[in-house]
């Protein structure tokens, strides 16, 4: 069997504040480096080195992130920068990125990540990667990543995996018994006991005709738009018109054809400053530090705290526990990790006469 | 009796770091608005208004930080800065201030005071300066002020008072028994509880004749020095050359004509961050903030903190207690308020390889 090219669709259009005060309105959490000393969305690019030329990656953004977009990926190709005329969820963007893939290659696979994801070893999701790509090669499938619990998470959707449906290479691949919203606490340790169910990782590999198929079978309006684009009518006035809809609801959990692959190594989509701790090593304080541009951590008896800074400054803790601090731009935060998810809180307050913080 | 002048001999020598970041060596904490919105140096000429006109305040000072002063007093005039060509210590300062006093008046009344205090209400204190300087112009005295603790603090030198000597308006005129160093906290209990007991201010009145004649008693070497400096020697070569030491303890320890007037409200050294809530009146939950240049406070659930902020930025706090946070140029402090001492500990690492943020 020839292989298919594979493409990837990069999606950066979030907006994120759960990582204010470095994550802004104009600076999405996927140009921060918080992990690997680069902007996230670069390493999503680099984890791809090797299986997805720069020349097949296409980044979907918005378009006042383009400058962003291209500064963290000098490497892109300019025309491989898509621009969403308006934010309208991930299944819009997924058949955006399709049509682009169908224009450029007879029938490709394609890769669907989001941009801001910790992912690793690289080489183990790699694995993964090309595994998926030939299932979707030499299937009508729909394959999604799911990431092996190792703790009961209420934050993220459940797959539950059925039968095994194959093996490629040494990575089994699951059919799908069902999808489950963000679940409390005690099913999602039902979930976690029972080793069958996986977290939604949000990544996907498909050909382009079994995404297209699947837009017209399951998310006819969408479909729909792009065959009026196609048809001759500006991108700019369709895709507003779109239903905003992630494209796990519209698409995946109505298809019958999808595949889940495991992932069993490191990955985290980085929900809020109290994800930190988990992906970095601890210094011998127990202290984590996520430092750029010449930013410096100096401790005095603290531990357990987290410091961002991304100047030439230096942060000095003395005697506390248990923090996170951040220093960015005109704003810094003091928060215990145990509350970060409250510093939504304070960008509700900010987006009410503190625009200039946001 | 004809009134003499009142000169005020403002010392603004320091280099203190116990408010770091905020104070820096190239900034010390009398140039700090602290408190009143003021420099501190500019808030301790403010509170002489009425009393000591401009061209009669000499401020003596670092070359290094002459700069400074001018510009948080652009009224002072420019001969009344008094540049001391070495850290001496208060001693030589008071002797330096003294002898520039006795060339523009004869025998005239000084008041010395630190410049980095904090004091209120200014009428209170003017009517205590106005009281000693009348007790300085009717006789040959030196005149400290006493502040009545209102708790038994172990970081100061204590007074104790003798008998009354005298009345001025409705402050009395006290003898000195003794000074006594910082105690330890169960003898400062004691002099709490005996009534007999001040702290040691820091603040003089006296005469010129007195003092130059309490020197030539008590520091011959430094008045032999400045017996130099009158014959023709430059200050520059004699004055490094002068004892390193303080006027309490070179003179007013040894002198028998101490006298003492008793401050009853207000006054603080402001030794560190930890003493600027009791300055403060408390938000209504409880923080205390110090905001300069467009810098704003944000808390959701923080209590009993102080926040210390001097540009166009933002500080949020989520969930914390009890925390001293400070935003000053390159630095980032946080700290619990009771820790605040242990800052020193930093800025000593500092000095070995972090100057640059010193």
């Amino acid at each position: 069997m020839e292989r298919p090219e594979l493409f990837a669709v990069v999606m950066a259009g979030g907006s994120g504040t759960r990582f204010w005060p470095a994550s802004r309105r104009a600076r999405p959490k996927q140009f921060l480096p918080v992990w690997g000393g680069q902007p996230m969305i670069a390493a999503t690019c680099a984890r791809l080195e090797g299986l997805v030329p720069w020349e097949r990656i296409l980044v979907v953004t918005a378009e006042s992130q383009s400058a962003l977009v291209r500064a963290a990926l000098p490497r892109l190709p300019r025309e491989n920068l898509l621009a969403e005329p308006a934010a309208r969820n991930t299944a819009p963007c997924v058949a955006f990125a399709a049509e682009e893939v169908a224009r450029r290659a007879r029938d490709a696979v394609q890769v669907v990540l989001p941009s801001d994801h910790v992912i690793h070893p690289t080489s183990a999701f790699q694995e993964t990667l090309s595994a998926a790509a030939e299932e979707a090669a030499a299937a009508d499938v729909l394959v999604i990543f799911g990431v092996k619990p190792d703790h009961p998470a209420t934050g993220y959707g459940y797959i539950e995996a059925g039968a095994r449906a194959g093996l490629r290479g040494l990575i089994p691949v699951h059919a799908v018994a069902r999808f489950v919203e963000k679940p409390v606490r005690a099913l999602a340790e039902e979930f976690l006991a029972s080793k069958r169910y996986y977290w939604n990782s949000g990544m996907f590999v498909w050909r382009t005709s079994a995404i297209r198929s699947a837009m017209r079978a399951h998310a006819p309006a969408i479909a729909e738009g792009f065959a009026r684009v196609a048809a001759g009518e500006p991108l700019a006035r369709v895709y507003p018109t779109l239903p905003s809809v992630a494209i796990d609801v519209a698409v995946l959990e109505r298809a019958g054809n999808v595949r889940m692959l495991p992932i069993d190594y490191a990955w985290s989509d980085v929900g809020s400053w109290a994800a930190l701790p988990g992906l970095h090593a601890a210094d011998r304080d127990g202290n984590w530090s996520v430092l750029a541009g010449g930013a410096e951590l100096l401790t005095e008896d603290a531990h357990g705290c987290l410091a961002y800074g991304e100047g030439a400054e230096v942060i000095a803790l003395i005697g506390v526990r248990d923090l996170v601090v951040v220093r960015a731009g005109n704003a810094t935060l003091v928060c215990p990790l145990e509350r970060a998810q409250d510093v939504k809180r304070i960008v509700e307050r900010l987006a009410r006469g503190g625009e200039r913080f946001l």
